[in-house]
């Protein structure tokens, strides 16, 4: 039983904001704190907030920064874990920047850095929709889609800690262009960035939708998993039918997926999952029963959303500097 | 150390012909045998061939059928391993045969059966081209694609013992019909069976081609792999096409398979690849390459031929027979 004093401080490092969790050695809550992500400075600014935000996140937990055990961050992009580097991160605009020794020496404290997508596998694994199950597939749709696998209950990494990019596996050869510079990837035909280009598309293109208007009221540049949802809500055209098309392609990526791995379960997080839940998850699992070559995976791996939303990460982060200190 | 005089008999049992391979302790080949796959009869007709194939092969290695400590089988299709029973095999219109019980009642010896494209996994990995790695994945194109995965040097059979069938995830949305009832899998896209329905596609569309010729000049009904150099050899430009696009699916396929798994290495296997070697396998590796996410993927992820070619299958059972046996 771990001791319920170790408090640890788990960081969801993301392109638009950051947030940390303080939480106690039975991952219980006790603080949340939540700031806007600063770019266009140099990496040093945004450690400098990081340490703050830290701060303030264990002092809202009743402790002061010596009496946290370690701070464990999920970060964006490749990460070289053994350093605590994160070598290249595009949201952030950061390139081989030494994320964890940094951040120790302003906070004083252990400091531990993992990829977002593996530390929110791992968060749902061990406390979420993963709990009690030793293989399973995490597919994160957000701004991309990345994945995280957990084979006899520990993360696959691979041969060199690349496994679990389903997001860059082409299911539409010759399809539209991905952000990583090939064609037809499920992140170039599913993720919030391509159902986005897809309504812009279809309204440019003159169809009817309430989008706009609903983004204006909202006051967001962007379409965001709110926007989807109010969408949805008014039953809106284009945006039912963007949808469906990216829960058909989410579909066939989890049947991949099944088809070569066999997982006890698929969990489907980030950002629209955590919102529409089971309106965005039950197409995706309809359409990936139709493509699982056994019957019987249909009865035995389940496709589900994940339980822990937003707090994916930042817990994830704290399961991982637990299994990393053995606490 | 093995002992030598260990004898085993590994069987590939195809839709097309049954190999047989009498391998001593130190995985020798003392003697092969092989007859075609007479079907159309009842089951229990092909085991009595089988049982006289090992009977054969056995005596022509030297030894009698008390000589054999197993009778190993890899077959096509899916496979009860633990009751050795072939639950479903199209290719051999089988459904249900136990095929472990029937053999070792007229045999008398030990006898396991496992699905023909994990043997063969299983035969590279331990005696082929996966030597001394632990991370593999084997794709095998024949008239279906198959596909098998090494990890931590253990056959990886996933949570129901399906893991593997990258033959069957969808590489193009909306594609070809598969033999499974899909769309757009590999399978569908580069296995023989469809290179086969695109050149026939080609020629009755008004292409100039010389396998017609070829066909008739070698007595074959359907365009083998010996079709198919031959017809390269003479520079054929509708097999060279559809030889071209065949490869660039497979080359997607070993692209989103590394962008997942992150092996050390990918063995192409089967027909096509025994028999064309590098002039097949340079080309997927060529297209795989551009699919990696990771740019260190091409200098660390080794695409290449298996190197038993057939007798991958049969040498593979007997790899199979010794792990399950601890001889």
């Amino acid at each position: 039983m771990p001791n319920k004093k170790e408090i640890i401080v788990g960081i969801d490092l993301g392109g638009t904001s950051i947030k940390a969790l303080a939480v106690d050695g039975r991952n219980k809550i006790l603080a949340m704190g939540k700031k806007k992500t600063e770019l266009g400075h140099k990496p040093k600014v945004l450690i400098k907030e990081i340490a703050k935000l830290v701060e303030d996140t264990a002092k809202e937990a009743g402790v002061k920064i010596k009496g946290v055990v370690a701070v464990s961050i999920g970060a964006p992009g490749a990460i070289d874990v053994r350093r605590g580097v994160v070598t290249e991160a595009p949201n952030l605009h950061w390139k081989n920047v030494p994320l964890a020794s940094e951040l120790r020496l302003l906070l004083g404290t252990p400091v531990m850095v993992d990829n977002d997508v593996n530390v929110g596998v791992m968060g749902e694994h061990a406390l979420g929709a993963g709990e009690r199950v030793d293989n399973l597939v995490g597919i994160f749709v957000g701004t991309g889609i990345g994945g995280g696998i957990i084979l006899g209950g520990k993360l696959f990494e691979g041969a060199n800690g690349w496994a679990g990019e389903v997001g860059h596996t082409v299911i539409m050869v010759d399809g539209p262009m991905c952000g990583c510079g090939r064609r037809g990837c499920a992140e170039a035909l599913a993720s919030r960035t391509a159902i986005e280009r897809d309504i812009r598309g279809a309204i440019e293109a003159g169809a009817k939708s309430a989008v706009i208007e609903i983004m204006e009221e909202r006051g967001k540049d962007r379409i965001t998993s709110s926007v989807l949802q109010a969408a949805l809500a008014k039953n809106d055209p284009v945006v039912k039918q963007v949808m469906k098309r990216a829960e058909l392609y989410l579909g066939i990526l989890v049947g991949n997926i099944v088809n070569t791995l066999d997982p006890q379960r698929v969990i489907i997080g980030g950002g629209i999952a955590s919102r529409l839940g089971e309106n965005f998850v039950g197409p995706i699992r309809a359409a990936a029963y139709e493509q699982f070559l056994h019957a019987g995976s249909a009865k035995l791996t389940k496709v589900m959303a994940g339980s822990l939303g937003d707090d994916a990460g930042a817990l994830g982060a704290v399961v991982l500097a637990r299994k990393r200190m053995r606490l």
